[in-house]
């Protein structure tokens, strides 16, 4: 049914200068901002979608992000990769795309995500930073005591 | 200058049901969405954007938050009222605006921040809920050590 009687309506139009992160996990939106140290009050220019309708996603769900005057670094895409690995990440100039990558999986990730052993040298007092392996399957196994997280990343990032 | 080359494009359509908060203080749309308890990875569907322009907030900027198929209650409503009090709330069916409302805050606010101070007995182990006295300021005080919460408040939600 068309909406005829709609009184509100927002569009969030196309962005001038700045990143569109599209193809995200469905519901992971807000990992992805905490990614991009976008929390709480913010000064970024930024429009969010949720849970909306996608023909590519497997569970025809997914979130978008679009974030104006910034242009994404090759290491912050490492970490939305991680929660999001079918996303796809647009630079765009002027109107125009002038950039449009899929994220990668690196192989190895340093303090992105916390070991979620209390054991863990890398959870002690020691000057020693987080270090997984990312394996074939998308699950991260810790460099030093081993332990595999093979789902809910997000709960982990740092 | 009219885009003219856009390749990407993200409208958020009227949503059928649910409930738009408008006019909030620019950049607090991820505030209002962890006192809704959206946050993390999560089932909603739900539209925000930050930082956009406005015509009404005295900065010329807002953020707007749409939240499909969940009516607020009052309870959130107040929350909500503490860190956006210039915010209005409309719930939506069937793509009719039924209810329109500005937040009002509310005089007395339990357990919904926590006391700054970290020898107040809200914050020990005794069974105290925390509880501010709203002032005509939009200033907390806290009614057992009477320490004042004058900005920031959202940084200080439980």
């Amino acid at each position: 049914m068309k909406p005829k009687k709609a009184k509100e309506e927002l569009r969030v139009r196309s962005i001038r200068n700045g990143s569109v992160i599209d193809h995200i996990k469905a519901g992971n939106a807000l990992n992805v901002l905490k990614i991009l140290d976008i929390t709480g009050t913010t000064q970024a220019i930024v429009s969010v979608a949720m849970n909306v309708p996608s023909k590519r996603q497997p569970l025809g769900r997914k979130d978008i992000v679009k974030i104006e005057d910034r242009e994404l670094i090759p290491a912050e895409v490492d970490k939305i990769a991680l929660i999001a690995p079918l996303a796809t990440i647009n630079i765009i100039r002027d109107y125009e795309v002038v950039q449009k990558n899929s994220v990668i999986l690196p192989r190895v990730i340093t303090n992105i995500v916390r070991c979620p052993n209390i054991n863990c040298i890398s959870n002690s007092s020691e000057p020693v930073f987080s270090k997984f392996a990312v394996l074939e399957s998308h699950a991260l196994r810790c460099a030093y005591c081993e332990t595999i997280i093979d789902n809910d990343i997000a709960s982990c990032l740092i």
